[in-house]
């Protein structure tokens, strides 16, 4: 058996004798082999650099006593750097699989999309996580910036996961079981360090200490970029990352906390960077710079294809994102079709096909070449041409000087009416190869994806690697050169097989060509051999998938495979002890397997979908272990947490800091249940909803303390309900607490009780007043604590909730600063009212969003208070707002408002008014008046009874002199006028309209 | 060509494929593998561990800028641990250089004595370090102690220099070009770092910082102490170890704040010790418990010789220190006559030879068997053993039962006079062979050394383990077991031998057998061959080995092999423009060279004695390389402190810290400058030597400031005399620089000038004055600013110059008390007592180490404030102790202060005299009086004159009774005798005689 030891001197062998140096682990706790100055610093900059190194890697976070079989506060990491893109790393790394004794015929290993991104140091890159039967082994990311600089050239990583690696090889269950050397195990040499450096990072690590540690190392690292010494900079920032991560560990960095740490480790990384940059730069590039690989050329002499033939155009490319699978064949094809459609060259259908790794274009029919084509040139007006004499001037003779004919041989032609001399010209058509050469070539250096990355290849850019072209023209090579690639008749099989470059003899029956080496080039056909096979397979145990309900997640695993091998795999049925929804997440986000239920019921079993041939036994069995392993995850974290009452998880909040100022979770959760009582006053909530509210309110956010949720967050809310009903508590309890929590996002569900409704407001209430009163207001780009949805959850319930309408913003903002400014926190005035209006905007941007008109949305604005009547009234707007009477009312309400003066009072003696059309209006708007006493305020009312008034203003307006000489009557007549615009007033803006 | 990774990778695979395992460098900094907790840890206890890594390892204090050769700040050091003693490491550490490609047949390959301790962590081990033809390449140690705690079993460490192997096999001369990897070299990958991390520790690292990080990582060991986490208490040990290393690096640590920060870590690395210890009981020792090798047993039949017969014994040791094989030899030979002596087996002549690895006792002409003896056992008396009828009475029957005769066959003997029934028995002489297995297992048992070790063999204790006993009677083994050791007729050559075990035929001859196997067994014939062999090479070169001079080095190199094979090396004659006593320091002291010389001046040769065969060109190439790194480690330091003049040099003693409270290195220097100044006032100084004074003050101690003696601190002084005389100071300046820092120790040179040694005086008053100013004193083990020396320095400088005796130990200490009181550091008067007392102290100590009578050093200390003037008394004094004439006058001056009470006035009234004895007394005073009057109080003058009072005074006591009734009378008796004893009074202390 290999143990861990020989497979880390294997690596070490692997990758020295394919040229990488060998570097040892850093000398101070990092986080990640990327973290090592071997790669960040040395990825930087012109010079070449291929390593290999162990690295133990420490986070804190991941501490668990040892306990958990997976999970360890320091792991192992193999990690590679080829700098620059080597242009085979898959197949050196699928190589470095089997040096590890990795049968990489019979396993299922696939690169899946998952690219890597540290916006806190100014990196990312783009790239996969590799898995072996299921079981992520390794991190591939081809990495295009670092602290902030874009690389030049770009640098290949490949972070293996030794220790999951071995547990897989080993056929062991916990990582304490791993043979590490003959004879003993990975727990005998690690697990007492394992469990004491746990011990300190969650429960023992002086929190003051460590905060010092921080600003220390930070204040060196600072000095050192002053310094210009970029390599203990970059030490000390390590130093401070780490005293950070076990002050996260031990959950004393709150959200304002770590914002400002973040930003600290990013500057002084990114000054680090640039500083090395220049330091090597000054050093002269002692390695080295890395020159690019030779652009192609294409041959002196282009082919000549007679007849008309089918044109193969495939583009090979490392594994592309499943998305852009699809996305990136339909945009070639159409830019293909774009192009030609610019040329002469006659052709047939044109269809595109793709898998993960090619785009393959075929275009039927294409003509052997462009027919001529003539064209006129025109030149000067004939009145310029000629002189008086009919002799040619200076002008036309350059003209024809210039096109290459005699001045006797300029033709006469009319433009616009307008006599000119002129040319006719006969563009000669060209060969198809030569037409489709060129044309090919700007496909591929024009081809983008919605995220694009640079490689070895440093002239194009793409979404993964673009590694070979096959453009044939019938039987013979269409040459296309472009950056460094050259087309050719060689395509690409599974780089498993026997021989994994294969010579296409033909652009004809290339799809079955392809087939014949077992890839289904189809995605539609991908697709349905998947629920063919999926279906006969959830049958085979008497159960069902439901495709519809899995569509998205059918898209991925289509896009993700050549060739869909689906595998039934099972897991034991202890595990649907743990609520659906937790095994259901797991499968789908984490595993990509298709749950199989019968009767709705979720049984033990999923299909997987293996990429080609493999062992399918060996393939189920290493699906169904990480699957265990995940469920075993979940499970240790719902007993335990079971074990424990929401009360006493409630306990734990304390030890969680929310903000600096605003204290814990335990103090917001305190704020949330009294917000929600008082709102449930304002409603007069009563009865068993309030029992259920004030319940709920004092076990609010209990499941933040769980370990289920502190592992998995998006659980949190579900967790609460489940734990909640388990220990007692009632359904209408567990479901407030879940609901609570909604909606997570824009377009989630919302609370259906008025109990969850409450507390939800006054959770996302609290967040606004809290977080506006200690000045951590959104900023354009940063949104930490989520207030832009803290904002829409508020308005989108009210909206959902019309029963709650005495529940104003200004009130619910009201309460929540009441409870805040208990706690010690003074809330000013200008911070309520700009969490006002940051929610109103919020509300006015989701009826924009939602293509709502923009002047019928100013409209109604003034009713956001009450959101969800502002949405009856803009509902009933938005109805009426055609409607000639509608219009009508409204020219004529606009109409008094803007003759009546700011202020003017509105009532008026009738008895002063003296002509029949205002006695009219009077009459009528008594009338009006009386039947809206007592009326809500609605637009559909008003306008029943106020749409009389059209008429009688607008003949008000024809026939009176508003400003009359008579000040009393003036008076009287803006008094009416200012009582027909105070009826209407909060109704709506008519002003807008 | 093997690069340092593929070395890396060698090392690794080496020692996995004997059993050891493979861990990773640790994740913070250390200063060598030993304190990577894979070590420092796991040797506690007794689990077996056997384990090998990289380690690199951080020094700050050799941060060289990657300008040095061969120093950095950090190198690789590749660590085993071997736990229990697999009891042939050396054989298995051979076999790994062989694994490097290192040639061991044709290298010099050689354990020399070199012993580890770090008493600060409480640790000492025992071993070697390894030379490759005069390179360490290897620290080999069997640790007997770590953290405190004793070591069962004891665990072998092999710590490779990796650079160094790599540099030596690959024959470059500076780290950097080293070949890390293909086309890669080590200043590559590594120097742009080594210089960055240099500029941190040497120049830029904040001094605040980092002492606020070492007491920060300090709280935190502790906590973690007190919370039972051995694990993370030692990683903050070691945080805290290298935060000091950087603050010492940077000058920056006090003697005292070093002597604090060691007790810290001290304290707390045996507690992590005793804790991990614990904690792995605790856990039940999960690795399983070491278990010794099994005790040898004797054949149950012993062989018989039945002539007589040579004995061989030879006890084979791994490589003893030099010292010891002498020593050793004698103990054993020694230990051998005497349990000879003790048995009744005689034999011929004893005699003893050895070397590094062999103790050989050769005894002739051994008889087969101890003689029968006879034995006379007494009863009890006849008059009790027989009644009145001569039956034999209950006492005698019992007495003749338990010497098993019958009662009739009792003896009558006569003891005393007195008639005892008793028997003659026959004691049975024991064979050889049983004689000798016995007395040899008791011989091994009770092998001890200067300084002992134990290794796998818990039973034995010895210098170094002992591998192997041959012991031969004739041709026949005689059979010894011994702890885990059985006596064989096999020995051990040379480990490189194409055999290194063979079979010794017989005992007689095996010198001549060993010499067969290339050794010589005889150590004063080794001497000899290095001496032949070292002459005939020098004279090769025109010069001559002066082996007076180099006896202690030639009686160590004698010891170092088992046949000498003298190689004549040579250095480039560059080096020579350095002073003498740093080349030759270094051959000798580093590489126990013998320099060549020609008419007393050193040649660029010198003669290094490899051990037997060897390939000579190979071997003096490689000591010749040693040497040139040596020396251009000493050129660079000695190139670049000459660019600087001794002024600029002197401003860098501001960043030495001398002492927390008394300042740095320079306010030292300064405050030595005005004590020597004053002093010189005192004594009168003046002319040139007044002048050479005050221009050695002005640039006192600027050599310490200097690379080399940063570097080799004993050549403070002498570089000081070298660099001032470059610089264009006087000789005498230069001189007096140089005698400012004798005498060093103990019996070292004084200075030879009045500056130098005022000087030499200022220097030590300010450490005496200064120290015990802080209440530095030094206590009963501890001393760590060497007062102890210091004090006894001054007073030797005193005594060895009279001229300057006006300087008493008092006037001294107030004169160097009033410069740190300049410096604004308070000198109380008891400190300065007890500085003075504490001299005097010592000063009587060393009289009485030099052998003076106790009485006579008493009576002289009243006169220690002028150790030249006690001095000249004591000479006086010892010469006429046994004097009549002096001791009548002694007696007469004790009886005369006797009877004087304390207070008398030392004057009379002549005329109130009465008595003849008391007049002629009062007569004979007055002339002595009147001619000491203006003496200069020595003893010798004192004695001829005063000599005459001896009578007078003895005739006045038999005469005169002095407490006379008259009080006039009495007072003038007393006045008389008073002025008597005032007299001798300050000549001695009488008292005391």
């Amino acid at each position: 058996m290999l143990t861990m030891q020989d497979a880390l001197l294997a690596l070490q062998k692997y990758w020295t004798d394919r040229g990488c140096m060998v570097v040892q682990p850093f000398n101070t706790e990092v986080g990640a082999g990327t973290a090592n100055p071997a790669t960040t610093l040395r990825v930087l900059g012109p010079e070449p650099w291929h390593v290999g190194y162990v690295e133990p890697s420490v986070r804190p976070d991941d501490a668990r006593y040892g306990e958990n079989p997976n999970r360890l506060q320091m792991h192992t990491q193999f990690q590679v750097i080829l700098k620059p893109d080597p242009g085979n790393p898959q197949e050196l790394y699928l190589g470095s699989l089997e040096a590890l004794g990795v049968d990489i015929h019979a396993h299922d290993i696939r690169f899946v999309e998952d690219n890597w991104a540290q916006p806190a140091l100014g990196s990312w890159g783009l790239g996969w996580e590799v898995w072996l039967d299921g079981l992520e082994i390794t991190q591939f990311t081809y990495f295009q910036q670092v602290g902030g600089m874009t690389l030049d050239p770009v640098s290949v990583e490949i972070t293996y996961g030794v220790e999951r690696i071995l547990m897989a090889l080993q056929g062991v269950s916990h990582f304490k079981d791993i043979a590490y050397a003959p004879g003993i195990t990975y727990g005998e040499v690690f697990g007492q360090s394992e469990y004491e450096m746990s011990r300190y990072y969650l429960d023992d690590a002086d929190i003051e200490a460590n905060k010092l540690l921080f600003d220390t190392y930070a204040a060196e690292a600072r000095r050192m970029i002053e310094t210009r010494l970029p390599v203990p900079a970059y030490v000390y920032v390590l130093k401070c990352s780490h005293a950070f991560n076990v002050l996260d560990a031990r959950g004393a960095i709150s959200t304002t906390e770590r914002a400002k740490a973040f930003a600290q480790m990013r500057t002084l990384t990114r000054q680090a960077a640039q500083l090395w940059t220049e330091r090597r730069e000054e050093l002269g590039h002692q390695l080295g710079v890395a020159q690019p690989p030779a652009a192609a050329v294409l041959p002196a002499q282009l082919p000549v294809v007679d007849t008309a033939a089918t044109l193969l155009f495939e583009i090979g490319v490392e594994e592309m994102p499943h998305a852009e699978v699809s996305r990136s064949a339909e945009a070639v094809r159409e830019a293909l079709v774009g192009k030609l459609a610019a040329t002469r060259l006659g052709h047939g259908e044109v269809s595109v096909h793709a898998t993960p790794r090619r785009i393959v274009l075929v275009v039927d029919q294409v003509q052997p070449r462009e027919p001529d084509a003539e064209r006129t040139v025109r030149g000067p007006r004939v009145t310029a041409a000629f002189d008086a004499e009919g002799v040619p001037t200076k002008a036309a003779q350059g003209f024809a000087r210039g096109q290459g004919v005699d001045p006797a041989e300029l033709l006469r032609i009319e433009v616009d009416g307008v006599q000119h001399v002129g040319v006719v010209k006969t563009d000669v058509g060209r060969g198809a190869v030569e037409v489709l050469s060129e044309l090919l070539a700007q496909l591929v250096g024009e081809l983008r994806a919605e995220k694009n990355m640079r490689w070895c290849d440093a002239g194009l850019s793409f979404t993964r690697p673009v590694r070979w072209l096959v453009a044939l023209l019938g039987e013979t090579v269409v040459p296309v050169a472009v950056s460094s690639l050259s087309s050719g008749r060689v395509t690409r099989v599974y780089r498993t097989a026997q021989a994994p470059e294969v010579q296409v003899p033909s652009a004809d029956g290339y799809l079955e060509f392809l087939a014949g080496h077992g890839i289904v080039a189809d995605a539609a056909q991908r697709r349905e051999q998947i629920i063919a096979a999926a279906t006969e397979l959830a049958a085979g145990v008497d159960g069902t998938v439901d495709f519809a309900a899995e569509s998205a997640l059918l898209d991925e695993v289509t896009n993700l495979v050549e060739r869909p091998t689906a595998i039934l795999g099972g897991f034991a049925a202890d595990y649907l002890e743990l609520p659906t929804q937790i095994l259901t997440t797991v499968m789908r986000k984490h595993q990509r397997y298709l749950p199989v239920r019968r009767d709705g019921q979720l049984l033990p079993h999923f299909v997987t979908v293996a990429n080609g041939d493999c062992d399918q036994d060996l393939v189920r069995a290493g699906n169904e272990s990480v699957l265990r392993a995940r469920y075993e995850d979940a499970a240790f974290f719902w007993r335990a947490d079971l074990k424990i009452s929401p009360e006493q998880h409630k306990t734990g909040l304390d030890k969680l800091t929310f903000e600096e100022r605003l204290g814990s979770v335990a103090d917001r959760a305190h704020r949330i249940a009294g917000v929600a009582a008082e709102l449930a006053d304002v409603v007069g909530l009563d009865g068993g909803d309030r029992t259920t509210l004030d319940r709920a309110g004092a076990l609010a956010k209990f499941d933040l303390a769980t370990k289920m949720v502190i592992e998995l967050s998006s659980l949190a809310g579900t967790m609460a309900r489940e734990y909640a009903l388990r220990a007692g508590e009632t359904p209408e309890v567990a479901q407030a607490l879940a609901e609570m929590e909604q909606p997570r996002s824009a377009g989630d569900a919302l609370p259906a009780s008025p109990a969850g409704a409450l507390l939800a407001l006054a959770d996302r209430l609290d967040l606004l007043a809290g977080l506006f009163a200690v000045g951590a207001n959104p900023t354009g780009s940063s949104d930490p604590f989520g207030l832009r949805r803290a904002a829409l959850g508020v308005v989108g319930i009210l909206r959902a909730f019309p029963a709650l309408g005495a529940v104003t913003l200004s009130r619910g903002l009201a309460a929540a600063a009441r409870q805040v400014t208990e706690q010690g926190v003074e809330v000013p005035d200008s911070a309520l009212a700009d969490a006002l209006e940051f929610s109103v905007r919020r509300y006015e941007q989701s009826l924009l969003d939602a293509g709502h008109e923009h002047r019928l949305v100013q409209a109604v604005l003034p009713l956001a208070e009450t959101p969800a009547a502002a949405d009856t009234t803009l509902a009933e707007l938005t109805r009426r707002a055609q409607d000639p009477e509608f219009v009508e009312l409204a020219a004529a309400l606009q109409r008094v408002r803007r003759i009546v003066p700011a202020g003017t009072h509105s009532e008026y003696d009738p008895g002063k008014l003296v002509e029949p059309a205002e006695l009219a209006l009077h009459e009528v708007l008594s009338k009006v008046s009386s039947q809206l006493d007592g009326a809500t305020g609605g637009l559909a009312e008003f306008l029943s009874v106020a749409g009389e008034l059209a008429a009688p203003v607008n003949a008000f307006f024809e026939a009176v002199l508003v400003m009359a000489e008579d000040e009393q009557l003036r008076r009287a007549r803006l008094g009416l006028l200012a009582t027909i615009d105070s009826l209407a007033e909060g109704v709506l803006d008519w002003r807008a309209l």
